[in-house]
C-alpha cells in the first residue's frame, strides 16, 4: 500500500435539493451517523437541522433510540416519527464542530451496485444499452465516511472516481413489485463507486468485485435524505469534481433502470434488509474512457514541509471539501467531490 | 419462486476427520451455532462433544460469553479457551434432540468465494489453470443452516450443487503474509456454493454474483472445526452426494491456490474480520459440465399423500442427511449432501 498516495474523495451532496422552499412540501429529513469528537468510538444517529447546520442527537432526545442507522431503520415508522419529533423539538442540538460525520450507514448486510446504468455513460464507451440491470457488489468494509480518506492501494495504478446516486433500504422485502418499491427505500444519498480499472477490467477473470471493493472504495454520505423529502429522484443533477474541476455531469433522468426497477430486480434474487445500500450507476466522465485515460493520483509524492501542511489544514477548515491531507498529514493529495442537486 | 421445488442440501461433514484417535494430537473442537427448539429465535454458541453427540451451551457454562459465533470469534483466544474449558467440564450439555443446528456463522461481514480452484475441475471444463485466484462473492443472506431447505427459485432452471471446503476468519487482518495466514483462520467447515448456471454464465453481463447469491444458496456447516484440530487441510477427501449417489469426489490436494495463499491474496484488497467466510472452490463433478447437463430439481412436483410424507419423515429421522422434505412438508425433493474426510 502506498501510504503516500491517498486521493481524497470528499462528498457534499443533496445540498440544493434542500435549499429550495418547495422541498418542504415533501417533508424533509437528513439523517446522519456521527460520533462526538471527544468519544470517537461511539456511533450515534442524528438529524441535521439543515445542510451544514447543527445535528440533533437522537439518543439524547430519546434514550430508547438505537445507536446505529441500521438498527434505527429496523424500527421502521417508529424511528422515523421519533426523528421528526427530535428535529421539531430544537433540543439536543450539537454544533458540527463537536462531531465527526460517519457514512449514514455502516455495516449493511450488502452493498449492491448497478453497472452501465446511464445512457450517456454507455454512449461514452460505445457500449450497447443493457436490456437487464447488471448487478455487482462491494463488500460493506469498503464503505468509508464522507470526510475520510480514500486509500489508493499499491496494487492498482488505475483508480477512477464514479459519482453515483445511492439509496438505502428501509424495510425487509423479497419479490418487491416496482409500484411498491419506493416504500422500501428509506432515503437517498450520494456515493462514489471508486474503481481500480486494472483489476476490474483486466484481471480476476473479469469479475469486477476485486477492482470495486478495496478498503475505502465506497465513500458514502454524509446525509441520508428521506424518500418523502424528494419530489422526483429521476430529475436530479449529478456531478463529480476532481481538484475542483467538473469531471462528471449528468442528470438522473439518464438512468436506464430506475430505482424502483432496480429494487424489484434485485429482490427477485435476495431478501433486502433495512440498511442495505444500493449504488445506482455512474454518468459519463469517468477517467478510464478519456483519451488518454486519467486516474486519481497524488498531486505530489514529495514530503510537504510542516508549514505547508498547516496552510492546507487551514484551507480544509474553510472549504471542507476541496483540499484534503492524507491521514498521516504529511503528503498533499487530490480532492474529489460529488453532488446531487435540483435542476430548476 | 417455485415453492414446490425445493432441493434439499443437507450437509454432514468432517466426520471421519474426528473419528480417528490420531486427531486428538492436534486438539479438537467442533464449534456450532444452535437454537433451542423451545426458543427458536435465540441463537447460542456451542461446542459439540463429538460429531452427532451432545452440545455444550457456552453461555450456560459462562454467562459472559456472547450469543453469536461472530462475537465469540471477536473475543479471540479468550473465547477459545472458554470453549475448551466448557467442553472439558462435561456440564451444560444439551441433547441434540433439544436443539436445532444453525450455520456455524450467521451475518458475516463477507462471504468470499474462489472460482476455478481445483486442477481436476479445470480439466473437466477444458479451462486453463488460473495464474491468480479468481475471487467472487455471495451476499451473507445466502447462508442457510446445514439442515435447512434450499429454495429453488422460479428464476432459474439450472441450479448446481458445488461442494466446497470452507473456512472462517478468526482475527482481523490486512496484507496478511502467507506464512502467517493459518493463524488468521478460526476453523474449517463445509459448504455448498449453490449456483444458478443460467444466471452465472449467460446473463448479468457475465458477472457471477446473481447466479451465486439467491437466498439459501450457501448452506454452511454444521460444525466449525478449529484450525488446531487439523493436521493438513490440503490432504482431505471431499465428496458431494445427490440422492445418495456420489456426484463429486476429489481431494483438497487438487486445490490450485491453497488456503494460506487465498487469505494472503484477498487481504491485499480488503481487511478481513472475525466471522468472514471463505469458500475455497469446488472439485469436478458439477452438473453443468455433464453431458447432458444435470441440475437439482424436485423428484416430483406432484402433491404427495400424507401417508408418504410420514414415511419420508420417518426416513429423515433415520438418515438425517439423505431424505428431506420442503418446509411445507407437502412435496418430496432431492437430497444433496457433502462431506470432507481423512484419506488414510
Amino acid at each position: 500500500m502506498r501510504f503516500l498516495a491517498v486521493p481524497q474523495l470528499t462528498l457534499r451532496r443533496l445540498n440544493a435539493v434542500f435549499s429550495a422552499g418547495s422541498v418542504r412540501r415533501f417533508g424533509r429529513m437528513r439523517l446522519v451517523q456521527f460520533c462526538h469528537k471527544v468519544a470517537e468510538g461511539i456511533v450515534r444517529v442524528g438529524v441535521e437541522q439543515d445542510e451544514g447546520q447543527g445535528i440533533v442527537d437522537l439518543k439524547a432526545f430519546d434514550p430508547s433510540m438505537p445507536s446505529t442507522m441500521r438498527e434505527f431503520l429496523e424500527l421502521g415508522p417508529k424511528g422515523m416519527d421519533c426523528a421528526k419529533r427530535a428535529l421539531s423539538s430544537g433540543q439536543n442540538v450539537l454544533p458540527r464542530s463537536d462531531i465527526r460525520l460517519l457514512s449514514p450507514v455502516t455495516n449493511p448486510e450488502k452493498v449492491v451496485c448497478v453497472g452501465m446504468n446511464y445512457k450517456d455513460h454507455c454512449l461514452e464507451q460505445n457500449a450497447p444499452i443493457p436490456k437487464e440491470p447488471i448487478i455487482f457488489s462491494k463488500f460493506p468494509c469498503s464503505i468509508t465516511g464522507p470526510n475520510d480518506d480514500i486509500i489508493l492501494p499499491d496494487e492498482s495504478q488505475e483508480v477512477d472516481w464514479e459519482v453515483e446516486l445511492a439509496f438505502v433500504i428501509g424495510r425487509k422485502g423479497k419479490h418487491i413489485k416496482e409500484e411498491e418499491a419506493l416504500s422500501y427505500i428509506a432515503g437517498f444519498t450520494v456515493a462514489n463507486d471508486v474503481s481500480a480499472r486494472d483489476w476490474q477490467m483486466k484481471r480476476n477473470g473479469k469479475q469486477w468485485l476485486l477492482g470495486k471493493t478495496f478498503d475505502t472504495f465506497c465513500p458514502l454520505g454524509p446525509a441520508l435524505v428521506t424518500t418523502d423529502s424528494l419530489k422526483d429522484v429521476h430529475k436530479l443533477g449529478i456531478r463529480c469534481f476532481v481538484n475542483g474541476a467538473t469531471v462528471q455531469e449528468s442528470n438522473t433522468n439518464q438512468m436506464i433502470f430506475q430505482t424502483e426497477k432496480v429494487v424489484a430486480w434485485v429482490s427477485q434474487f435476495v431478501t433486502l434488509y433495512p440498511g442495505d445500500v444500493f449504488l445506482t450507476g455512474t454518468p459519463p466522465g469517468v477517467g478510464v474512457f478519456r483519451n488518454p485515460p486519467v486516474f486519481l493520483k497524488p498531486i505530489s509524492s514529495e514530503l510537504i514541509p510542516k508549514r505547508i501542511v498547516e496552510i492546507f489544514l487551514l484551507r480544509r477548515k474553510e472549504m471542507s471539501w476541496s483540499v484534503r491531507l492524507m491521514r498521516s498529514d504529511r503528503y498533499a493529495t487530490q480532492s474529489c467531490n460529488g453532488e446531487i442537486f435540483y435542476i430548476d
